[in-house]
């Protein structure tokens, strides 16, 4: 229904850098344009690439001060954390590799940070990220961003009111195609890094893919995985990382589900589906139709709600920007991680207490989780898919 | 396009008798009414129920005289075998524990077989069918209906010709929600038969459902399982027979696999899936579509073929009886296996020779084929959802 | 939810006749099938072409007996009539400029008719079919086979019980792709006679498509056409007869509509639509996906219903044959107007009373309602697209 | 395919102004989201209500310095263009009634504007300002959003290259459901003004929504109407301006097709579909599916291009942020066709000449033909929906 959605309060305007990011990358900018959009922070420092050419170049575009454009991330974590006008968080877009020394350099230094998933390589490296962030009392976010969608935060309180009963099976997918190609041999830069074990780790569809679908189920559910038995499948030619896989895994409640990224799936873009079968009903989502959630009562008709149509959770229905059938996509789910990180730090600056709601973005403990799934994954696989214990 | 489909030639009238299929049952009457379709067998003894009075009264609504309305299967493989005006061949449609026997006395007496899918409960006993309709040189057709969608044998053909090339990949999934509900405890005939281990065998979602994955599969690729990992889960409350399997497999070629069937999948009717995917593209088939199919060349547009209006490979496209956008269903798909099954016995009654395309229906090997698929899944997760080889 | 179906009661065996559906024509053989699916009836007589040798052939491979093959229409009625084993009805599947002529031969030797539509060229031919019908008190089928669906019967359910409300506007659509080629000049027999005036009647496609709107909308809803403005569009080079046609109307309860059909819509098989809309929700079918229809109540979700999943209205629920998810199509709905038909004729015989859900079959009254429609098209887009009364 | 998409080159930083979008409106915050997305233009004036508080209090939430925050637009104009920091350009987002005076307002002082769709009441009112435009050599944007998406652009690129041949018949439909509730009578401050024709104008479901399928229609193919026949419906209780519409439109070239808008059409939400039909091949495109086009060319299999896999053209290409299947929607649309306008006011004010392609947004011109459209509309229907010629 088209209603008046003009809650012009005032909002939070806060500073923030970015490492990471710079010319020739992809995802920094979608983050950049992401926080434009509700115009709850600035960018103001950036080191946006190994190339300091590339950075100030960058830097110059975006029309931040050359004073606070930095050759390294540890330079701009030392000098940042020093002025009176210092960014208030850090967001890092770079290769996996990084994202480890770069989130310890600024957490050290008392500096908030949004980092892009996965969090890091290693479980250890992951845990000492979360320590830090703990000690120093400093919010930490990992930019899943399909939690962002109002349809998923409305999917979950579905979930959560019991509306689907006991959960006893899940399956998530994800498969695209574009690796299909030899991209990486042909200089596209996204696949040259994600298929290099030094910058991606190791895994390529798991890390970025399989991830995403460990994230969004254990958003949905809160479900955490026990024990997996995982097939790791290299199937484009010269490939050393994985580019397809199968997962089969057991939760905590004892509930089973499957799980199946790939690379090499011709006929998909992106299409993550997830689906929670309960013995009352099932919810079922996909990322490519993300204004919609499909919601099924056992014995009852099946519907597909419409964001801004149907009626949606409070706590969901408020990351809704626009009527219904008027789509919001990518930028908007990532805006409403962003807009939710962004109010707690600036209620956590002004004192106020946080609550669950406030947190409702991806944290460091998912980071973690996504690190640790990634990591027995490649185990399960290495060992001839055999089930291990997480 | 609708052009005209009047192929009137002389076709054959053949005599066909059924054991199964009495008041009550499901699939008996389906098979009827596919047979009816096309006019080219006449039902003319039958053997329908353990009951006497069933099978009589069956007989008598559908016309058969008497005097060949049998009280056993035996009775019946007997008497018809030596009479002159004979059944062509019969068709068996009982619970899947009386298959086996049924199809022995028959092809113990020279008469060709239909018979519903699983064919049986153990290998051995496949095996011996198998050998038997070998040595006494019967037809032998195993019911997987979903290979008679013209869909289907288009898609197949494309694989053929190469179009998806070297295939890496496959999915297939089958998920039901008929069996939320506690069916069995509340009278349902089909439930309680397909719970009942006597009755059903040793899987019962794998037995129903996996195994027209299995064969369909196998039918678009030519491809045969190695070897797999299954997963059977007993989700319903007092269930002794698996509603849910997760399975990985591995084909003779290399590629990969998982399947998935379900009975207990909120908002899913009869959704069987399956997704082929090679190095160059993919066929992608929807029972649920089964008018359609999905074909990706990597590079091009993806396409959803539509049959009567996208010119299909020659078989295949014999197979489809009305203009493009006029659904075909169920029946017709059943219809096309029992209208090839025919065309072939009355071939080889009149000693023609047998092509490759007079044989395309799903055989005794199928047959085998899917009750060794269905024990070693059982084994499988019998042993903790291990590797088997086939 | 699969259960038994099996409803094996004594069953009508009723003889047919057949004018039309010779080799080369498409439409008698389609129609031939959908009766044997059921087995309500067998053919017994035929003159089907006004070939004699074509007619002899097709009797033959049907299987009837020389002596019920005859050389005109006149000929069958007036022998068929004087037979103890006459046939118990005629079906008239001829291009439309012989309908009239044929039934009314039939109908005067009380003979039940069952006429393929629309029912005849002139109004006054209709009005005279219709009185001659009621006043030898015969049984009078015009074969609109799309309310044959089960879902189609139960969203008429739902509109009779007010789950829709108040009707206010009604659209109905019919694109089809098929007549963009040039095909009457190419030699489709389909494609000579539909846009031949003296073959087809005054049109084209509102002719054949856009009186199945108008049937179809009257079926759902029992509204009834007060007035009209229609433009027939003669788009394919050298057509004489409209292939495209854009009709607003109003109904006798002030509720407006627009319909559209064509023959040259890129990328439209056999496209079918129709929506209703009241001030309470709104149903809406699709001739494509018919297994299912779209019920949408303002304030509520939106719902697919599926045939055989969702409780259907008894009535309805009636005409499906097989379990959820499995697809029935155009046959199976043309079987059902046969089933009602031939029923009706039965219990007609026997001197049974007929209720109105006996009668749940298109009648001589529609076939002269889409008579008048068409007719009334005409005349509007003669005059220039101006608003005509009916 | 994922690649890079970092242009970060130095881009146009522009100052803008806004009339209208105070608290309580809904469009103005989503123009201001689509102008923030790209990060090329500033807030930095104000008049954003006919109440003073809430210019203030808007003002205030968005940071506008105090001084730049007008009691009307009058004043605004006045002032801003006396500036040295003056704006660049003003949007104008005000009920319908007050764009023609605001419009003019900013012209008159040689201040650029971008300006809600339907640009004004009265044929009159619209020439004026498109001769004003003109001889002040400002440019002047309707903000007809749906021509922004790619896959709209990439469509009318199809259609210029001739893919579809020589249009014949276009159907346009925009069904919305909100207004079958009273919401007028409700306080839905949407609705108040959409209703009553003080401040929405002659028109409503026309004005709101049969204009977008007129310019979409236009911007596609570049057809003009050349004749239409309206009948519009007032459905709700009480309703003075329609809420339904149906129109059958002829084009310059001899071309027919057949719109419909609807507010009153339950379980729609927004859902603008336009089918552009020719002798070769068809574009469709849904609004609620803008990452896709349908693309069929009659004789080969239909295709559904997708934004970002399948080769669109250059410049339809270049409005695509993000890869395919990451949804882009309704706000991506906007800032499109902002990014278009921005740098065209960019280049102009560099004195760079603008070319075809810089000037891909909708025009004063667009805005001129709706509202010559509306009242033709209302014309028609008021006379009895008769034929007007345009």
């Amino acid at each position: 229904m088209i209603e008046s959605s003009a809650n012009i309060e005032f909002k939070p305007r806060l500073r923030y850098g970015m490492v990471g990011g710079g010319q020739g990358s992809f995802i920094g900018d979608v983050h950049r344009k992401s926080i434009a959009l509700d115009g709850m922070a600035e960018i103001a420092a950036g080191c946006f690439s190994r190339s300091a050419d590339n950075t100030l170049a960058t830097g110059a575009a975006l029309g931040i001060k050359r004073e606070r454009l930095y050759a390294t991330y540890e330079e701009m974590a030392e000098e940042e954390s020093k002025r009176a006008d210092k960014i208030d968080f850090v967001v890092i877009v770079t290769p996996n590799y990084a994202h480890y020394g770069a989130a310890k350099a600024f957490l050290s230094r008392g500096i908030p940070v949004v980092c892009d998933k996965p969090l890091c390589i290693e479980a250890s490296e992951a845990r000492e990220l979360q320590e830090l962030a703990e000690k120093n009392k400093l919010l930490f976010c990992v930019t899943y961003t399909y939690s962002g969608n109002p349809a998923v935060k409305h999917g979950k309180a579905l979930i959560k009111k019991g509306e689907i009963g006991k959960i006893h099976f899940i399956t998530g997918e994800y498969p695209q195609e574009w690796l299909l190609a030899p991209s990486e041999k042909q200089g596209n830069k996204q696949a040259v890094w994600r298929t290099d074990p030094k910058l991606a780790g190791k895994s390529n569809s798991v890390g970025d893919l399989g991830s995403h679908i460990e994230n969004l189920v254990h958003y949905f559910t809160g479900l955490k995985i026990k024990s997996l038995c995982a097939r790791l499948d290299k199937i484009g030619p010269g490939r050393v990382l994985d580019d397809n896989a199968t997962i089969m895994v057991e939760y905590d409640n004892g509930a089973k589900g499957v799980y199946w990224s790939s690379q090499v799936a011709s006929g998909y873009d992106n299409a993550l589906k997830v689906r929670i079968f309960g013995d009352k009903g099932a919810v079922e989502f996909n990322e490519e139709e993300c204004n919609y959630i499909k919601f099924s009562q056992f014995g009852k008709p099946t519907t597909v709600l419409s964001r801004g149509r149907d009626p949606f959770d409070p706590h969901a229905q408020g990351f809704s920007r626009i009527p219904s059938g008027h789509p919001e996509g990518y930028f908007e789910a990532l805006a409403n991680i962003y807009k939710t990180f962004i109010t707690a730090l600036a209620k956590q600056k002004e004192g106020k207490p946080l609550t669950e709601d406030d947190l409702d973005f991806p944290t460091v403990e998912d980071g973690l989780n996504g690190v640790v799934f990634i990591g027995k994954c490649v185990e399960s696989s290495d060992k001839g898919a055999v089930w291990v214990n997480l």
